[in-house]
């Protein structure tokens, strides 16, 4: 254990600063919209707190799906004041031994288990540390198998936005589990990477960081192909494209995205999550 | 009608307490989230009381499905702070002469149709009371035959979030209809349940309640059939089971559920809403 | 540019009033659910503004449908208190030359680009002026070609609610975008409408207003056709209609619309949004 040093978020609790807003707790899960679930967070963090201000991210995050939470909470987190608390509950090892962690990062807080949901704020984060929430008189008793959420992640949100003091909750350990995203990969005069997400309109969020093809912002041509459709346009806006004819764009998170005016690109091309897309680089 | 008795929560309004903190109201209704029903309830409380603090617990109720919002309120409820006012739309009668309910639960309140939507409520609270609501005057006129969630009950609610006067909505009756969750039936030497509810992992929740099944607590071997499907695995978590293998758990609710370890055991088993289960008992 | 005439919400900033409630934020958005975009913009607004009240209306507008937008927040919007601001993003058009416009109504305030998703605001708005937003102080930098609802109109929307000041967002235009709803057509002896929106339940709004069709008053016989089927039944309440068979009814906000009891009328009727739909007047 580290010697307590005052630094950033995690001692600032004597500031009357944080009296002067209610406090932010978002919550970003797989658990769906269809039942209960998400509903008592909610009344178990209210229960507690009933000054909080609760956010919906995200709910529908792919069952179980580590990486879609990671870049959910992600890309949507340093968009929050400081000293939110954002609680992420994808878990499919729920009930077993690994560990309900507490990160403080620059400004903000984390909330979730330790699988490595929290690695793009990791990667992000300059200055972060992690705890393992140990201490079971801020959980709901008694605690599930099978709904920390309910049980640990939600009262613990909630505690922590009343006291604000993150050595209550446990220890720092030094190694929480973190996963990097899939980078391209070199394949001869190509790069191949990976279709990461397919939002809403249908668009394919590739994960090609748009400043790492230099083509993007040289104006050089673009050759990409995706499941035997190549791709040579490069867009500014959504609106710029043909009706039905396929483009990439820089997205709003950065990355590569293959879009179809006024269309749904993963039907008009016949791609899912994880297809492969390839960029000539030479 | 009975005499005033002033007990519990209903004759508290003079409390100062009530003034501490913003009062919360939250919403269940199967009116969907593609359309502005659910933004109308909630402008509706919003303007007669700004102040109020508005959850969702479920808009994607089954249609019409009383016993699944019975479920989701009565699984949700009881997390809730107290005061908390739970609005719970889920009226197939609407317009007809159902008649609309504030119920005054231990420590907090509901409003719904009189169609048994409140029967886990009843079930769960010793002591509760019901009012037929009759005062027309806190309704949005002109009242609709098809929309009594935006005309008779978001705007009740929000004046009961700012009075606290139950009387003042209407009389006591003795008689709000009721049903009860189907119970598991004795068949030789099981019992014959169904499958409750699907979650959004697919999981299958039944009605057999944990507490009901002495080899759940006992380590005796559990004999279960779903769709011509033996499981006789009990896990203490998901992520107990192997890749694929059905097993039962216990939920969050009390009830046995049947899971597959990240997978969707509705899609594995084949199974859906209503299908039987037989557990052997001796 | 109109000389800065002092009239009802515009020139109301001095008055105490607007200090006593928390400014509440609406959104309505084909954003869908599924990942950070929501969440982002409920971000930006509170790191600008964490007193705001944020309320969902509607974030499964169909993808890119102007008309489908428009006639959600056309139905909610009224219910709402005065000082509302509504913020609407549904924008095929983002990163062109199409405007984001700040919209004054009556009461209440509107954000959206210039695309027509206010037409019904401004067809019930007797009073109403709206502002090519132009002070990029107020958006978020860099300013993308893809997400003005978190780089524009969700920090325009959160810096009005603490200023109250829309004239230092832009200067008044003229000619904001107006469409009108698609009204019913004569065609000899009959009226023929279509299907605007199918609801939740399978209800089929048409674009018949209550009021345009004499028979629904006076009680005259109703004959109306749908995809070949006949419909000649006006229910008063959505119960009245027998198992299975479908009827017409004034829906809530005022149109007719289409139902089967307990049923789904799309799927019954066979029936998509757009479908015509003939009324008999003769």
């Amino acid at each position: 254990m580290r010697p307590a040093v005052c630094t950033s978020l995690r001692c600032s609790s004597s500031s009357k600063e944080k009296f002067l807003t209610q406090p932010i707790i978002t919550l970003t899960t797989d658990y769906g919209t269809n039942d209960h679930l998400v509903g008592t967070l909610k009344g178990v963090i209210l229960k507690i707190n009933p000054e909080a201000t609760i956010v919906d991210i995200c709910h529908n995050v792919v069952p179980f799906d580590v990486l879609d939470a990671a870049l959910c909470i992600g890309s949507a987190y340093k968009y929050f004041p400081p000293r939110t608390i954002h609680v992420v509950v994808v878990d499919p090892g729920v009930g077993t031994q690994r560990r309900p962690l507490l990160v403080s990062g620059e400004q903000q807080y984390f909330l979730a288990p330790d699988n490595g949901v929290l690695s793009l704020v990791y990667e992000r984060e300059q200055t972060h540390s992690a705890r393992h929430i140990t201490s079971e008189h801020y959980f709901l008793h008694p605690v599930s198998n099978t709904f920390h959420g309910r049980d640990i992640f939600a009262p613990v949100a909630a505690w922590l936005s009343k006291s604000w003091q993150t050595q209550a909750f446990g220890e720092e350990i030094a190694d929480p589990m973190k996963f990097s995203l899939p980078k391209p990969k070199a394949a001869g005069s190509a790069l191949k990477g990976i279709v990461l997400r397919i939002d809403t309109f249908g668009n394919l969020m590739t994960n090609f960081a748009a400043e790492e093809l230099p083509q993007l912002t040289s104006g050089g041509p673009l050759r990409m192909t995706v499941n035997g459709k190549a791709i040579t346009k490069l867009a500014q806006t959504y609106a710029q494209g043909e009706a039905g004819e396929a483009f990439a764009i820089v997205g709003s998170s950065g990355f590569l995205e293959i879009s179809v005016h006024k269309g749904n690109a993963a039907r008009v091309l016949g791609v899912q999550r994880g297809a492969e897309v390839v960029v000539e680089v030479k």
